[in-house]
């Protein structure tokens, strides 16, 4: 049987990006990003460029380092929106740009204030000036699946005659179900003018918790692309989830049979290990194929039977998704060298003072805990990598508490070189130790969450916490390591601080959002 | 239009609770079975009675309690299993009983290792005791999905002969996709005989991510009974989520014209959050309707074009499931009536020593923490009714940490009326508490996880932990809150230690477990 190529078409740095708590610096961007390549993906969103400088250097840098992917910037219908991503993808091997326009009656009335004729006239011009900058254009219709369908056939025509390549059928708002969905992918596949050649997509948002099985339905249909996410983030409800779409298509490949996809499914379970570690932000533990209790066999109840229970409850080993977890990779006499190799095949290129900082970590760990973990090491390394571009640095804590007393936190910083001290009560320790933190930096945010869990299972396990703080709309997660579960939650609470400097001078609340 | 009713089969008490750290006590059970007639739920399934004695009170107590809803027990076909449910819900007001056995050709060989005629015989047998117990009998073929299609007929035939009256097609290992659902469904209706009077019942899980668009297929084809789970919890990836489910229906009645239901859609967040607040077990910020990021105009970002967002971003609004959270409820000047009434509104019924417990721990915070929400007061009941049956109390903690120090810790329990105490020190402040606690009881458990997250916003939070151990293959999930996140993490080790001993009694590992 001949099989068609479906491209998987990754959003987690565009869309997933966007969503509150998951933004990225450049280098937790570029990180991921080699991951998705080890992943198999066919297109990776990088950003949308002209949100800010920080969107178009990472977009810039993901561009320039990839090498098998297609690398794929995001823009509005607006002249400078396509510069800005044709500029930030020029030095990509596959270079695309992704333009989009609302199409629904209720997005052309609230948001876009425009008539119907000037929107085909947008997405004429837009394409054709991206044409002008790449070969491979891609245009979405937002809110496709709320538009009147022949206004959509027109406009999706309109993009194909520009030079459109893909056409991208987003559920925006996470409002369609299977059968409506793949009909309209259908219908779009007979009547869009030129359709033969053209690569239809779909973006599908899980609101009602259906993105996975709207995705399956709109491939039964025709659809040859899938935008979607690791572990399903994005805005709202988020996106689908890449492992969910993938394992579907892998585990009942009898019933897509014309379909072959180009993932290293073993890869799966490190990407999700490796976002949910940059962000702080956890998948529960019955989210399918990547949640902790998501495979029979390996939900801790060690009972007879539990190979009998793998062939009769499970429908993929943990293997498939490379699921070897809690692997002894490296002990407390492993050297520089042997560091510096695992955390190559984890997918971190780590150098100069990132390295040391990271190494450093690792033998201080590797004295107080006797059993080093893969988990452990992403864990140092995303707290190593994100002290670049610091304002603040943390010191030292000495903390006492209890039930009878007061908690009492005395904090050490660096602050542009030199160093600070302060002592601070509060109701509880965590409190007393932001505290004084930010009467030490002067900084008056909210506090919105504040989280931790355990690296790995054991007394000895180091502590990783993320702290959400908002400040006049800007919101930031910061997250912090340590075996000392308070000394994480002084070093949480700094890289918050330091992360909302940085957005601060990259992103404007107001900072257009996609599709 | 006529439109038929469609039942809401809940079995967050059985499958949900069956999934690791999910397990609740008695009065948990029953906390949570009112909160579910609140939320209109048809039927609630409230145990698997032959599991365990603890099983069996639970449904026995829910069986008491409940007015309106049907209130099953599940049981496998054997003899003892059929009786232990009909005793169980005999005092129910709508007792049912639902039997089950395996009917794939794999469960028969590897897990039953019996003849498909033998299967038949056991179907009729166990019907037919069920029927002299309660008129109301549901009968499931465990992994129906993976069932020869003719068989499956013969069963679900021999059953209705029998006298069953709901048929549950059960997708026990979360295979099957939404068209091959939706067609089995028709087949079965079609080919059964006897159909015609009877409720077909669909069991989704979500291993493959596709378990509430397999649900809505198989409704379209004429299932009129969903089970579901709040949260989605349940075995591995959990099972269709009922506020997914409900939602879809609800947001998407165009499509669903022919149905009706009884839900109280505003029940649906307070629902998600007595579950969490109950097994410390979190949903994930991007979980569809009741995610922390489900809502755009929730999501923090206060920007202009917030309410243009709602119109053009948002399917259905928070206020529709309830979701009118951070409502300041009560102050440090309220009294033990206004806490009474505020606690019945939330659906907690606490009295003597429990209600005293917490009121004392609502005063205690209200000196605290200057605003308290309905999420505080969740935290404080959870955590003073958690205390029953317990053989260890926590009394007090005085700890010092930081980054330069050895971490130690004091802890005060009292053990069978007894005061002990005992200073131990550790890796991390966590572990010198833990290390105290298992020296003082003699108790050696693993650790495989410890999260912590803050209840509510803002610094004087209160810090909910959880903690997960294991002892000879028995995983249990202790709970503790306290504005001092180490005194939480001390009471939630307690508590573990207490439900350790607890299940102990209960239930044995090689306990059965249902479809």
């Amino acid at each position: 049987m001949n099989a068609e190529r479906l491209r998987i078409f990754d959003t987690t740095l565009r869309d997933g990006e966007q969503s509150p708590g998951c933004s990225m610096n450049l280098q937790e961007k570029l990180t991921l990003a080699r991951q998705l390549e080890r992943l198999g993906v066919d297109v990776i969103e990088a950003g949308f460029p002209i949100a800010s400088d920080g969107d178009f250097d990472s977009v810039r840098a993901i561009s320039k380092e990839l090498e098998n992917a297609i690398v794929c910037g995001l823009a509005r219908t607006g002249k400078l929106d396509i510069e800005r991503a044709g500029q930030a993808v020029e030095s990509a091997r596959k270079p695309r740009i992704h333009t989009f326009i609302a199409t629904s009656d209720i997005h052309l009335e609230y948001k876009l204030r425009m008539s119907r004729a000037q929107v085909l006239e947008e997405v004429d011009r837009s394409v054709r000036q991206a044409k002008a900058f790449v070969d491979d254009v891609e245009f979405s219709a937002e809110d496709a699946t709320r538009s009147d369908r022949d206004f959509l056939v027109e406009v999706f025509s309109a993009a194909v005659a520009a030079g459109a390549s893909t056409l991208n059928v987003p559920d925006t708002v996470g409002y369609t179900t299977p059968k409506e969905y793949g009909a309209l992918i259908a219908h779009l596949r007979e009547h869009v003018e030129g359709a033969g050649g053209i690569f239809f997509s779909v973006h599908c948002h899980n609101d009602l918790g259906l993105a996975v099985a709207n995705s399956l339905s709109a491939i039964r249909a025709g659809a040859r692309q899938v935008e979607c996410t690791v572990n399903g983030i994005g805005e709202r409800a988020g996106n689908a989830s890449l492992e969910e779409v993938v394992m579907a298509l892998r585990v009942r490949s009898d019933q897509f049979e014309d379909i072959e996809i180009g993932i290293n499914s073993e890869e799966i379970y490190p990407a999700s290990r490796l976002l949910s570690s940059i962000t702080g932000v956890q998948v529960q533990p019955n989210k399918a194929i990547v949640g902790d209790n998501a495979f029979a066999h390996e939900a801790g109840i060690h009972q007879d039977g539990v190979l009998k229970a793998a062939i009769t409850y499970e429908i993929m080993t943990p293997e498939s998704i490379g699921r070897a977890s809690n692997e002894l990779v490296l002990g407390k006499h492993s050297g520089r060298h042997a560091f510096h190799d695992r955390l190559l095949e984890l997918g971190f290129k780590l150098e100069g003072d990132d390295f040391q900082r990271a190494f450093r970590r690792f033998k201080s760990l590797a004295d107080a805990k006797k059993v080093i973990y893969n988990e452990d090491l992403e864990a140092i390394v995303s707290d190593s990598v994100q002290t670049i571009e610091d304002r603040y640095g943390f010191e030292a804590l000495v903390l006492t508490c209890g039930s009878g007393q007061s908690p009492n936190a005395r904090v050490q910083l660096q602050q542009d070189g030199k160093i600070i001290e302060r002592e601070a009560s509060g109701v509880g320790p965590v409190d007393a130790i932001f505290c004084a933190i930010s009467e030490l930096t002067g900084t008056s945010s909210e506090l919105i969450q504040y989280q931790v869990h355990a690296v790995t299972a054991g007394l000895d396990a180091q502590g990783e916490v993320s702290v959400t703080i908002e400040e006049e709309g800007r919101r930031v997660i910061g997250n912090g390591v340590h075996e000392d579960v308070m000394v994480a939650s002084a070093k949480a609470y700094v890289h918050a601080l330091n992360k909302l400097e940085w957005h601060k001078k990259r992103r404007d609340v107001d900072a257009p959002r996609g599709i």
